[in-house]
C-alpha cells in the first residue's frame, strides 16, 4: 500500500531540489544554501518553534504563508539569522532574490535558516550565488539540498514514500536536519516535505500538525526547543487525483498515514543523529489511561539524562526508567507500571508492577549493545499509546557543546 | 542580626547527632547510618518529592507527621529502600528499632533512606547497630551524621545561622545530601533541619514550604526528580524564646529569614556539589512581570543542558541563555531582555533587548574561567525577581552515569 522510495523530496512529481556552497561558511566544501522548487505552485503550511525568541525567517515564512500558497523553499545553514537588528530584512531580501530568479513572487518563498544566533547574515553570497543555485537543481537533487541545510548533522537525511490516491500514483518525500539543536550556539529542528497529491491548505496545516505531535514533537534530543524549528509542507497536485478538500475523506486518512510514515522514518533518523549520540532510544508506552498521558510518559523517559547516561553506558537500571516514569505530569497509578528492555536481541523485564524483578544481567548487556534499544512501558491501566524517539547521552555531547568555539 | 556559625544540626540547643557505619554499604569506611535527635520532643514538618514512584520512607514518615510531632531522624545511605515489596514494612522497623533504644515512640521518628532502587533493604545490620549508633551521637556529631547520609556526594553539606528572639540567642541548622541525584540507581535530595526556635507545627510546614520554593525547588542538576527527596525540620524550643504561633508575628518573618539563609547556604553547595560538577551556576532574573515568570525563567537557564555544556567549555554562548529564557512556560516580552556574565573575575553584558550586542571575548572568557558563574538576566519589564542553582555538564556527569556498574 505504501512503499518507501528513494527522492528525498524529488520523489514527488513536479518537484526539483538543489543545493551549493554560497560562502556563508568559510569551509568551501560544505554546501550552505539549498533551493526546492515546484513547477507549479502548490497550497502550502508549516508549524513553528514555540521557543518565544523566533529567527526572523520565521516570521517572514509566516506571513507568506497566510493565503495558504507557495511555490520554492529557501534555506541556508551557517547563521541562522535570529537576534540580528536587521533580520527579517535580510529574510525579506532573500525571498526577493529567490523570486527574481524563479519568476516568482517573493511571498510565494517559504524561508529558514540555521546556524549560530546573533551574528549579521551577509546577503552579497547569497544573491551573488542565487542564479548558479537555481541552474544547479534537478529532480535527482534532494541530497544537495540535504546536505546545504546540515549544521553538526552526521548524515544526510531523506524520507519518501509512494502511493495510490484514485488510480493515480502520488508520492511524499522530506528531507530534514536536526543534531543536538546546536551548533555553534544552537541549531534548529529543520523540515522540508513536498508530495504531488491535491489537498488544500487548510487540511495540510491539519495534516502536518496531528502528524507533527507524533513524530517530531516526540523527539528529545537534549530537551532545548530551538529559535527557528520549522516544518514545512508544499503540495503541487501533479499527481493528478483529485483534490483532497474534506477531512473525513478516506484519501484524507490515507495522506496522513503516508506524511506519518515519511515523517516518523525522518523523526528516528534525528534522534539516532543527535549530538553524540551512539543509540537511537524509543519509549514505547502502552496501556496509558489517556493519550496524553502516553506522550508525557514516553517523552519524559527520552529525556532524562540519567537514563540517557545509563543507556550510553549500556547499564539496565530500569530505576530511572521509573523514576522518569514517576515525574511525568499526567494522571495514572504507577503501581501497575511494568518496564521493559528490548533491541534486536531480545526482551528482558527488569520491572513489573512498580516492584523490580530478578532479570539476567548478561542478557540485558547483550539487549543494551545494539545501537536501537526500545524502553517498553507498560502501563496496564488503559487503551492509550504513544512513543517518544531520543538519543544516550555521551562524552561527545560534552565535546561538541562544550568545547566548540574553544 | 543572622551570624553563620559552625555545628550544623548540632547548633541549636538540645540536639544530639551521630553517624556510623552498620553494614548496608559493603566498604567499612563508609558511614551509611545517621541519626538527630533532640532532648525533649518537637513540632516537626516536613515536605516531599513530588514524584509519583515515592520511596517506602516517604509515606511511613508522612505517617508519623500527621500529628506535627517528632522526636529524631534517622537517616541510611547504600540503599533507597525504594520499589521494594517489603519496604514500608522494613521502613517501620527501623523507627520501632531507633524508638526501642532512644525511649521515644517509633511515630516519633523521622524515616529517610537514600540510594540504590528495586534492591531489598536488610533490616539486620540497622538494628543490630542502633545501640551504637545511638552511644555515638553528641553535639558534635553533625558532621558524622553529614557522612552518614552522602551517596555521590563530594562534600559534606552542613549550614546553620544564630540570631536572636525576644533576647535569646536561636539556631537554625541544616545537613543535606544531593549530588546527581543518582547512585547507583537514583540518588536524593536530602535535608534535615533541627532549631530551638519554639514554633507551632502548621507555622513550620508554612516557613519549610516557602523557602524551600526559593532554595531547594530552585535547584536543578539534571532535571530529574528523586523518589525519596524530602526536607524535614524539628524545632524543639529549647531557645526559650516565647513560641511563634502566628504568620504574621514579626518573630515568624525573623524565623523564615534565618531558614532562608540555612538553605540557601545548603541548595547553593548542593548544586555546586552537583555530580561531574566543575562550576556553581546562578541564574539571577530581574525585572520580571511575575515572580513565577521570574522563577521559570532561572530554572530553565540552569536547566538547559546546551547552556550547561556551554558553561563547562567556558563558552560565552549567549545564544543559548536566550534560548532557554525563550522556551520558559511563562508569559512575557522576549524582546526586552538583556543578558550578561558575571563572575569573580568582573562582567560583560552580551545581549541587550533581545539582541547580540559586541563584547570582548577575553574578558568573557576570563569570568567564565572561574568556579562560581552568574548569569544576569534582566526582563525589563517588571519588578520581580528569582535565583536559581544549578551546575555545569561535564565529562564526569557522563562517566558517573553511564559507568556506574561496569
Amino acid at each position: 500500500m505504501f512503499e518507501f522510495v528513494e527522492g528525498g523530496v524529488c520523489a514527488a512529481s513536479g518537484f526539483v531540489a538543489g543545493g551549493i556552497h554560497c560562502g556563508i561558511r568559510k569551509n568551501a566544501d560544505k554546501k550552505d544554501l539549498a533551493l526546492i522548487y515546484s513547477v507549479v505552485p502548490c497550497t502550502a503550511a508549516a508549524i513553528y518553534t514555540l521557543n518565544k525568541v523566533k529567527g526572523a525567517p520565521i516570521s517572514i515564512t509566516k506571513a507568506h504563508l497566510l493565503d495558504g500558497r507557495a511555490n520554492a523553499m529557501l534555506c541556508n545553514s551557517g547563521n541562522a539569522n535570529t537576534c540580528n537588528a536587521n533580520g527579517v530584512q535580510i529574510a525579506s531580501q532573500m525571498c526577493k532574490s529567490a523570486g527574481e530568479a524563479l519568476g516568482i513572487p517573493p511571498q510565494d518563498v517559504i524561508i529558514a535558516s540555521t546556524g549560530v544566533i546573533g551574528q549579521p547574515l551577509p546577503l552579497a553570497p547569497i544573491v551573488s550565488s542565487m542564479d548558479a543555485l537555481v541552474a544547479s537543481m534537478s529532480t535527482g537533487g534532494s541530497l544537495d539540498a540535504t546536505e546545504a541545510i546540515m549544521t553538526t548533522d552526521l548524515h544526510p537525511k531523506q524520507s519518501a514514500v509512494k502511493f495510490e490516491l484514485d488510480g493515480q500514483t502520488c508520492a511524499i518525500g522530506g528531507i530534514c536536519k536536526g543534531s543536538g539543536m546546536i551548533h555553534p550556539n544552537m541549531a534548529t529542528m529543520l523540515c522540508f516535505i513536498t508530495t504531488d497529491v491535491n489537498i488544500t491548505a487548510p487540511l495540510l496545516k491539519k495534516a502536518c500538525k496531528s502528524v507533527a505531535d507524533e513524530t517530531f514533537n516526540m523527539i528529545s534530543v537534549d530537551g532545548d526547543t530551538s529559535t527557528n524549528d520549522m516544518l514545512s509542507i508544499m503540495a503541487n497536485g501533479q499527481s493528478g487525483a483529485a483534490e483532497i478538500s474534506d477531512a473525513n475523506d478516506e484519501r484524507y486518512t490515507r495522506f496522513c498515514e503516508g506524511l506519518m510514515l515519511v515523517c516518523r522514518s525522518l523523526a528516528r533518523a534525528m534522534a539516532a543523529d543527535g549530538e553524540g549520540a551512539t543509540k537511537l532510544l524509543e519509549c514505547s508506552v502502552t496501556g496509558a489511561p489517556s493519550h496524553i498521558a502516553a506522550q508525557r510518559v514516553a517523552k519524559s523517559v527520552v529525556c532524562s539524562s540519567l537514563l540517557k547516561a545509563a543507556m550510553f553506558g549500556e547499564d539496565a537500571n530500569w530505576g530511572r526508567v521509573l523514576c522518569a516514569v514517576g515525574y511525568a505530569d499526567a494522571e495514572f497509578d504507577v503501581s501497575r507500571v511494568s518496564v521493559a528492555f528490548c533491541s534486536g536481541a531480545g526482551e528482558v523485564q527488569v520491572c513489573e508492577f512498580g516492584v523490580g524483578v530478578d532479570f539476567d544481567e548478561d542478557k540485558a548487556k547483550k539487549i543494551l549493545e545494539l545501537p536501537e534499544i526500545t524502553i517498553k512501558v507498560d502501563m496496564q491501566q488503559g487503551s492509550h499509546s504513544a512513543t517518544a524517539y531520543g538519543c544516550d547521552l555521551s562524552h561527545e555531547y560534552v565535546n561538541i557543546n562544550g568545547d566548540y568555539r574553544s
